[in-house]
């Protein structure tokens, strides 16, 4: 049998970039190898704004679009919305009665925040639990691999000690373990920068689009600052002081990138020539995404049924877990 | 239409006197009154000790007996059980996103455990929510009134500013509230104190069980302590001195008891004699709970099957306020 991968994503609207290389380019191919979990996180969105979510709705339905058109195919993954899921919420309910205050307010996460906070100022009590929930995410489908960056390692780390103090309470006398301790799978995922240089992220402004158009990729990537160095056309540039060079890094294959590089340290090419092939090698990468999302867009209740049937094979295992986990507690009357 | 009440109690087994009087006396009477829904607070139970539930079930239906048998009527009530329904852990978790920690830190029930804490302890992130997880089960029926001694009025409290903080970032364009800000029904119980004079409570081994026999009352009784000053039949008693006499207080008509404090301080009767008219009021007190609860244990399918029908009722409240819920949130997709 293959082994069970869960992973989520808050609903922020369409993709960047940035997602795909950082993340659902690893879960295409996952999909091949594992037994694919894929929800669209939207409670946990609710941790940092709970005010502002009368555009969740076009939000998911925008992303699991994003999905599908990257390639996720609806027949090998799992795709379903984590709110459509209350037992997601008993499960965090029931764990939390078993989990020490100090394990949550230790997490890299929260002490950031406490750290940024204002005088006078309190994080939620949704906030310093996101590790816990997202526990509960893992747990309830048993999964035994969790794709993650390095930084969100600690969350998983809790998510194991949490099973672990679970199983150790209430799984006297049984032979498999009620909950499962999900082992990390570092991935090899590309941080893709944005326009400017910085972390590519929506509330900077600096994306591109999954779904930009050929017009809208070309017009980003030609007014991108290049290496500040480099004034004019005759002045000699250093691509590692170029923003332009972090996506040829991700784009374009070695031999053309030190062709590249020579050109722009001896001044032979503008910068417009220069990010011409990084501009045609996007909106390539781009085409079939397009392309899907066009059929996918053209028919939206397919979505839905996608996302529907996604989320009752969801509940199935959900239900079976939480069956269990309500009869080792001894919550089974 | 009757104005809705919601009361629940931790399910710690066989019911005593104390519960009695300090709360289903009065639910007894407001079922008449009011639209009563009464829960078994199972999850409740898990915030202060999770690792030894295996007796959970027993102690559930033990407690719904003992309602039933008080005079509980469930054609009048709705008795269900709370780990029944994971809406009340969905509205938990939505509103813990929008909680400041910094209001259940100050709950009085919070910082006394703190304060009990030895070094390297931690309470668990479940127990720090409880407030919220009352308010949750508060809330999702959108009672108007609960029942509450004084001491638990700061949680509903809490209560009123979730509703009132929810309201007012989801509430925009609604001719109604959301959720509902309960009031404070303070109610005319009495605090029965246990054999010893302490607080009835099981772990205090001070108890006379609802369904107790007469016999074992009237040992228990006989055996209760009296003023310590009135060491031989011959001495003069006080009876303010005496946990006999607050027992008296609750079971003992003013006259009557005039009568036994005067013959108490001129030593005039004896200890037992001042004893068996409360012993007498309690087993007559205790007569139709016992009839009842007989024809209830002979019967345990109709026990689940009055909890089965309120948890379907309470069930389809819950569900419609979730729906607004999800839909003043902007998760109805
Ligand atoms: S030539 Fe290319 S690498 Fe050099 S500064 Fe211009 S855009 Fe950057
Ligand atoms: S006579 Fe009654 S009130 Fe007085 S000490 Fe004895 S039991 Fe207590």
């Amino acid at each position: 049998m293959r082994s069970r991968v869960l992973s989520g994503m808050r609903p922020t609207g369409a993709l960047h970039l940035g997602h795909y290389h950082g993340a659902i380019k690893n879960w295409v191919q996952l999909q091949h190898t594992h037994d694919c979990f894929f929800f669209v996180a939207d409670w946990h969105a609710l941790t940092t704004s709970p005010d502002k979510h009368q555009t969740l709705s076009a939000h998911v339905y925008d992303m699991v679009v994003d999905w599908l058109a990257a390639g996720i195919d609806p027949d090998q993954a799992t795709l379903f919305i984590q709110s459509r899921l209350p037992e997601h919420a008993e499960l965090f309910t029931l764990l939390a009665m078993h989990t020490p205050l100090s394990w949550l307010e230790r997490t890299p996460s929260y002490k950031d925040r406490i750290a940024k906070l204002g005088e006078g100022e309190s994080p939620t009590f949704g906030f310093l639990g996101y590790p816990l929930l997202q526990a509960a995410d893992i747990l309830i489908y048993r999964a035994q691999h969790v794709p993650v960056g390095e930084d969100q390692a600690p969350h998983v780390e809790i998510t194991r000690e949490v099973a672990r103090r679970f199983n150790h309470l209430h799984g006297a006398g049984r032979t498999e373990p009620v909950l499962i301790e999900p082992q990390v799978l570092l991935t090899d995922t590309a941080r893709l920068p944005g326009l400017d240089g910085e972390k590519m992220s929506k509330s900077l402004g600096n994306t591109i689009a999954m779904r930009d158009e050929p017009e809208a990729v070309a017009t980003k990537v030609r007014k991108m600052p290049t290496d500040p160095q480099r004034v004019r056309r005759e002045d000699a540039g250093e691509p590692t002081r170029c923003p332009v060079w972090a996506l040829h890094a991700v784009y374009t294959p070695e031999a053309t990138r030190d062709t590249l590089a020579a050109d722009c340290r001896q001044a032979r090419t503008g910068c417009l020539d220069c990010k011409q092939p990084l501009i045609d090698a996007i909106v390539r990468e781009q085409q079939p995404w397009r392309e899907r999302a066009e059929r996918y867009l053209a028919n939206p209740k397919q979505v839905q049924w996608i996302v529907e049937l996604g989320t009752e094979r969801a509940r199935t295992v959900a239900r079976q877990t939480m069956k269990d986990v309500r009869e080792a507690i001894g919550l089974a009357y």
